[in-house]
This record gives structure tokens, C-alpha cells and sequence, in this order.
């Protein structure tokens, strides 16, 4: 009789480790709970769904339920919560509109993600308060967003400050927290033409990006009329039945709607239920090959921890790329080629209306101290093509070494929304990755083409300044 | 009394080492010798010049004579050409319209650079027959554009194919070769309203990079109306005073005009003559620190060999990056801190209109065996951006590594001009420098945000794809 492979969750990482696993080993019987009705979608697509640059939800989903059914032989259980696992008799409990049903397993996935936090503060559960962490999120939003507009079609107008393309501005709106989907969901509201009030707990958007980056970023969400507040902890969404303002210690802001991008949390109940050990992280303890405390079962994706490239700890960063890849391995190993799915660097890209912006690695002195390191940092302003040529921009590079050993640690970079900063990112995961020195760096014979950069890229230039700063 | 640095040959490599090495340690008397007027200037973007895009030639001078003259107290002696060097003397002999003057040195750089090739073909005389090496060539083609425009300014019109925007198409041109500056000159020409006609001697435009990207490059060359002749050797520019014709074994094809792109050789005279030792590629030898065979006397710039990071042998790649990186590297290295300026990777980008490409390291299958590896190549077609976001086209990128070991030897890519073709080839540098393998490379935690790729990167699922073909 051939294995049974369960998996509990049917985003990124849960359905890439059935189609792997199915695709390698077509004897396996695969089988996937998902409490939902959508699969593998793309949650990082909701910002440009509810700004109106994707028409259908639809757009977002990569592999429909149907397909995964019938091309990839994947018994897929949409409508199916997994309400307990046990190790021990190696079975799962589901519980659907039929029923419960009890499944065995030989090997399971645990791939039940993050869900969107929601702050310990009075009134997040007037109407009108959105998060946005699902399927069922972005559509809600979106019709809010359509009400809001009088039911005018949500043709996304060109790129460029709020309000401008509408006659009327709808109503201010508050989104507490400046972090990716805070920052996204600024452009998206503002592109409809709303008024955005954005508050940030901290002194600055985009935590765990430089400090340069921050104030770019910053700088340019004011100049697309972003009323931005910043060391502003909200302390209570105010109203009565509906949500009427936002209120911090020094503000009272009225609005008509607040978005929460507070940030997520794993989904680990089930583990911790099963006796899974959980990290100290708070997400899923794995190792190399994304196995958890219990032997046969797996954890991947938003509710896993991963290994940091630089620190060689444990770390929690819930991305797609990682879970993707990680379920991809699980899929892999479950089919009999053991396959670790690397490490995660930390790496994150945010396009802020016309600026974009990356981070990876260790950046900001704290992170790097904690890990032992003794931070070095230097930052540069460069042009990102040539100066002669006629299109072109500036990217700001910071980029963080240690002292003694010159290696690389980590990098922030911004720039305007199609001068690189986003790319350029790619060659600095690679070196700290790779554990090369900021000297190593220096002397990457990378491309140069005068429509493209300057002749030192500024990648290179950084690397260059702080090369001087370690001599 | 303190040590003289005396450079030969004041571009990029040439001025670089002046300036880092006067920086370094002022003390130093710093001599540069240059026979033309022009120093430190920006060759590449000799082809935006012709075309319209930038509006000056001093807009391509990164510093002027004055400037390094007063205010990095170089040595500066334009009009200059350095017809002899004694090594065992320690002395160098310059003419200039002043008569001959003999300079003692200390440590000399040899920054004499390349020459445009003219091949050995009849009628390469002819006028209207013109070479794209130096300041003045660039001079020439600018004012043969604007006289064949019956002296129009030279705005440049929105990119797109030829003959569009004027309203009389200029007489047909030859470009003979397929390389950067050809292509590069054709996307000038042909911006102008001049009907273009493009020689290749292979069977295959971009020498060096993959069928794949030689293929797109080709295909969006005859989309904007550019005549490709491939497989076609010129036997003849043929006319009387002036050229009438290209002529190869298949075609005469009337012509107002003709382009000579067919590469560059070092200038290594002066350094022959002086008994200084000649690489197998034709180029000045060096060690890693641009040193030559005659002690004290450096080579770096277009005219000297670089070691290559992936086969480990003297490689010549003349290109503005690897000469203002080792020119910098001598500087440091006369001022008192030996400096190695690093290998070369054999990375080149190139924009062809409304196209753009890159390639690095090893990437057909001869220079990887005769390097001693086993290649193995893969090339995948890939959404630049999410599938659902608005913006984006496809990135085509090849990989090829070595079959035992998996290492990463090269990669080409060609994507729309702005989808990141050239910014994404940026991470493999890094990969193929540090010796990774393709393993490696696909887990590197890459930048992911829908508005700049797909989850997995292009580059990645190159990686996957070949990672796969290898297991």
C-alpha cells in the first residue's frame, strides 16, 4: 500500500508541497485540508486588488481547487478544518459541513500559516475596522472601497498623489501600523482618493530597514499626501457602532474606516495542542528539513520558524518566497529525496507609490549586536544610471559589516519605483548569503551599461565607502 | 624627496589611479601623460551622444583636466604621447608640440587602453567609413548625423522603430558588427530616421551571450526595422572617394555611410617595446596586483589581461568597470597600501532599444570545456513581475553550470528594457564569484514584492529548472 501524505493548510506552502510531492512520487496518496475556500493564492497581490489594478480575485489564484484535483491528483478537502493531530496514532481530526472525519498519515504538513494581528486596544471590533490577511479581507475592503466611492468603478487612475483624479475625496481613513501592508495599502486607499491618516507606533515606517530608507520612504508617503504620525501608539479606535476616529495620546482623528497592518501572527494552536515543540519565536521549531519535534511531521511557511542565513539562529519571517520554497522541499523529502530548503535572509521588498524599497540580512545596529557582531554602517546616495543619460534617478545604499572580519551583514536600499533598488538587493543576498566581506563585495565585476547605472554601480559604491571605513 | 607616479594614458584607469594615488598620499608627485585632450571621459555613452540623448560631449567627462589639475594637483600633461619607456633607466619619453621631455618614475601604470579595430578588408578608408573609440569619432558621427539631416537638431524623438518620427527617412547605413557598439549605434542610427543595416559576421548578434538572448535581441532588432545580416562576412565597403556599398559574398547593399563595431585590441606597443611581457590574449600580463614583468611598472585598463573569477586564468575584457576599478587598485597600491582590484567575470550589459541583456561569467558550452567543465545549460521564459500585476513582460534567463560539481558558471538574461534583465544578473555575479552552485543560488532568499517579480525571482526558477536537470 502507498504512503499517505496529509497536509494541513492549502496556501503557498501546503499546496507546493503536494503538487512536489504528488509530482515526484505519483504513488503517494496526497491529501489536503483547507478550511477555506480559496487555495494557494497570492495574499501579496490584496494591496493592488483593493486599489483596483486587479479586476477578480480570481487573478490572484495560481493553481485553482479544480486543477489541483484533476491535473495534479491532489484530493483536496476545501471546507475542511483540522481540529487536532496526534503524533501518536499519526491521524488528524477534520471537521467539515458533513461531518468529521479522522485521516491517517505516514508524513504531515503543518502549513496552517499566520492570521493578522489584531491590537489589544478598545474598539477594534467596531464596524469598519479591516484587516487585511485573506481572501475574504481584500474582497471586503474592496467593497468598502466601492461604497465609499459611490459605487464608481474602481479604474485605477495613474500613479500619483491622493485625490487628484476624483472629483470628490471619500472620506479620511486611519491604517494603524506603517509596516509593508500599511505602506501598500496607503497607495492603494489614496489612489482611489481617499484622505490616508498612517500611524506608526515606533519613530519610523518600514522597522527593520535603515534608517535612511525609513525617511525616504517617509518623505515620499507625505508627498503623495499621506498625513503620516509617527511615535503614535493608537490607543483606542473610537465610535459607537461604526468606527469614528482614530485616537493616540496626542490625536484624535476622525475617520470613516481603519485598516489594521499590524503585522501577524503563526497559527501554531494545532501543534502546541499535538505537543509540537514551538520555537522561541513563537512560531513552529523546525530543522534543516522543516521536520518539527515529532517525527513525520512537518512544518513550513507562515507558521514555521527558518534559519537566519547570518546568524545561523532561528528566526521568524513569514514570506512567501520561504514558504513557498519550504513546502517545495517538504513535497521533495516526502518523496523520498531529502531536500533542505535553505535559509531565510530576511530579505523584503515594499513599493511605496513611486518609491521601492529592500532590505536583507542584519541591518540595524540592534539586530547585529544580538548576534555577536560589531556593527559598521555606512550609507550612500548614488545615481542609478549614468549622469550623462538622460532617464534616471538616485539609489540610497546602506549597507552594515562587522568590524573585525569585514563581513557583510546586511543592506537597505531605496530608490524611485524603477531605478533598482528592488534588483539590486538580489547581489547582496547572494554575498551575505555566501558569507562574503564587504571587500568581496567590492570587487563583484557586476554589469554596467550607461541606461542602467553608473560605471561603479551603487551597490559598489557603498561597498567601496565602507570598505574605507573598515581600513 | 618623494617618490614619483607617473601614468601613461589619462581614462578611466589612468585617472583613477592618479587621483586614489595623490588622495592616498599627497606627498606624491603624480604625472599623467595623455596625447589627446580629453581625460577621464565616459566612452560608453558615446552612443547616446550620436544619438541625440545627451547634448554635449563634456556632459561625458567625469572630471575635467582643470579640475584635476587644481584641485587633486595631478600632473596633468594633455597633447602628450608617451613614444618610449626605459624600465632599466626608470624613465619614460613623452612628445608633445613643445618638443621631447624625459620623466624619471618611480612606479609607473601603463593605462594606454584599447583601439577600435579596422578589419582587413578594402575600403576601409573610404569616407563615410567611421570607428566609435574615442572622443573625437564620437565628434565626427554626431555631425555626419546632423549633416544627413540636412543639419535638423538632433532631439531625440521617443524610443521606437526607425523612420517614425521624420518626416524623410536618411539614406540607408551599414553597421559591420554585432556587438555593444553596433547594437547600440544601430538603436542611435535608426532613432535618427536612418534606415539601418547590420553585418554580423556569425550566425548570431552579442558574441558571448546565449542563443537565447542573442535570439530575443535579434527578433526586437528586425521588430524596429533594423536589416540583420547574419552569417554575412564583408568582403568590401566598396565605392570611390566615398563609400557606395557593403558588399559580402551574398549581398551589395547600398549605403550613405558605414559603422566599423568590430571589438577593440589593447594598445600594448609602448610596453612591447619596452620589453615588458604580453599575455596569450594579446593583452599586458600582470599579477593580481596589475604589476608587469618589469618591476614597478603596472598595467590596468583595456590595454592589460584580468584573471577570470571562474576559471582562474588571465582573461581580456576590456570595460570601463574592471579599468577605473584596477586603476583605483594601483593607486592604492603606490601610495603604500597593496591593493588587488579583483577579477573579472566577463559581465557586460547591453540596451537594444526597448530591450535589454546581460551576461557573466562562462555561458556557451566551449569556454566552459575549454575551462575543464562539464556544462550543463537550462534556459526558462519568466514573468518580470507577478502574473496579476498590471505592469511586467518576461525576463529569459540561461544558466549553465558544471555537470560533477553543480557549480554556477554563468548566465545570460534579456528582458523588455526596465523588467530587470540587467539588475537581476547582478545576483549571479555574486554566486559565480563566490563558487556557488546552482543549489546555492536557489535558495537564495531573494527580494520578493508583486510589483517587482514573481515569487520565485526568474533567476530562481532558472536555478530550479537546472538544479533539477542536474539531479
Amino acid at each position: 500500500m502507498s504512503d499517505t501524505f496529509v497536509v494541513v493548510g492549502g496556501d503557498a506552502a501546503g499546496m507546493a508541497a503536494a503538487s512536489k510531492a504528488k509530482r515526484d512520487d505519483p504513488d503517494l496518496d496526497v491529501v489536503v485540508f483547507e478550511k477555506g475556500e480559496w487555495v494557494s493564492y497570492g495574499a501579496c497581490g490584496l494591496p493592488y486588488y483593493v486599489k483596483g489594478e486587479i479586476q477578480s480575485l480570481d487573478h490572484l489564484v495560481s493553481v485553482t481547487p479544480e486543477e489541483f484535483r484533476e491535473e495534479r491528483d491532489v484530493d483536496l478537502r476545501t471546507g475542511h478544518e483540522v481540529v487536532a493531530i496526534d503524533p501518536d496514532d499519526r491521524t488528524v481530526t477534520a471537521e467539515s459541513d458533513d461531518g468529521e472525519v479522522v485521516q491517517s498519515y505516514d508524513h504531515l504538513l503543518i502549513a496552517t500559516g499566520a492570521a493578522a494581528t489584531v491590537p489589544p486596544i478598545a474598539g477594534t471590533d467596531r464596524e469598519g475596522v479591516y484587516t487585511l490577511g485573506s481572501m475574504s479581507d481584500g474582497k471586503e475592503l474592496r467593497e468598502y472601497v466601492a461604497r465609499a466611492r459611490g459605487g464608481e468603478s474602481l479604474q485605477q487612475p495613474d500613479r500619483g498623489p491622493a485625490c487628484q483624479y476624483l472629483e470628490t475625496c471619500t472620506g479620511p481613513v486611519g491604517i494603524v501600523g506603517g509596516g509593508y501592508i500599511g505602506i501598500e495599502m496607503a497607495e492603494a486607499l489614496a489612489a482611489n482618493g481617499f484622505e490616508v491618516h498612517l500611524f506608526q507606533r515606533g519613530d519610523a515606517v518600514l522597522t527593520g530597514f535603515s534608517d535612511a530608507t525609513s525617511e525616504a520612504v517617509a518623505d515620499h508617503l507625505r508627498e503623495q499626501d499621506v498625513v503620516l504620525y509617527l511615535d503614535a501608539e493608537v490607543e483606542e479606535l473610537a465610535g459607537e457602532d461604526e468606527i469614528e476616529a482614530v485616537v493616540t495620546a496626542d490625536d484624535r482623528v476622525p475617520v470613516d474606516m481603519a485598516l489594521l497592518g499590524t503585522g501577524v501572527r503563526p497559527r501554531t494552536a494545532l501543534a502546541e495542542d499535538a505537543g509540537i515543540e514551538i520555537g522561541e519565536t513563537g512560531a513552529i521549531a523546525t530543522d534543516a528539513y522543516r521536520e518539527t519535534s515529532a517525527p513525520d511531521v512537518y512544518a513550513a511557511g507562515d507558521c514555521a520558524e527558518s534559519t537566519h542565513v547570518v546568524t545561523g539562529e532561528p528566526a521568524y519571517v513569514p514570506l512567501a518566497l520561504t514558504a513557498n520554497r519550504h513546502g517545495r522541499a517538504v513535497g521533495q523529502t516526502v518523496a523520498g529525496t531529502p531536500t533542505e530548503g535553505g535559509g531565510i535572509a530576511g530579505t523584503a521588498a515594499v513599493k511605496a507609490f513611486d518609491v521601492e524599497a529592500a532590505r536583507t540580512g542584519l541591518v540595524g545596529p540592534r539586530a547585529a549586536r544580538t548576534a555577536g557582531f560589531d556593527p559598521v554602517t555606512e550609507t550612500i546616495t548614488a545615481k542609478s544610471r549614468a549622469g550623462y543619460y538622460p532617464e534616471g534617478g538616485t539609489v540610497t545604499v546602506t549597507l552594515t559589516a562587522d568590524r573585525d572580519s569585514g563581513r557583510l551583514l546586511g543592506a537597505s536600499l531605496v530608490s524611485e519605483y524603477g531605478e533598482g533598488a528592488v534588483h539590486r538587493s538580489h547581489a547582496i543576498v547572494g554575498a551575505i548569503t555566501e558569507g562574503a566581506t564587504v571587500a568581496d563585495l567590492e570587487n563583484y565585476d557586476l554589469a554596467y551599461a550607461p541606461p542602467f547605472n553608473t560605471t561603479w554601480d551603487p551597490v559598489l559604491v557603498a561597498a567601496k565607502v565602507l570598505s574605507g571605513t573598515l581600513r
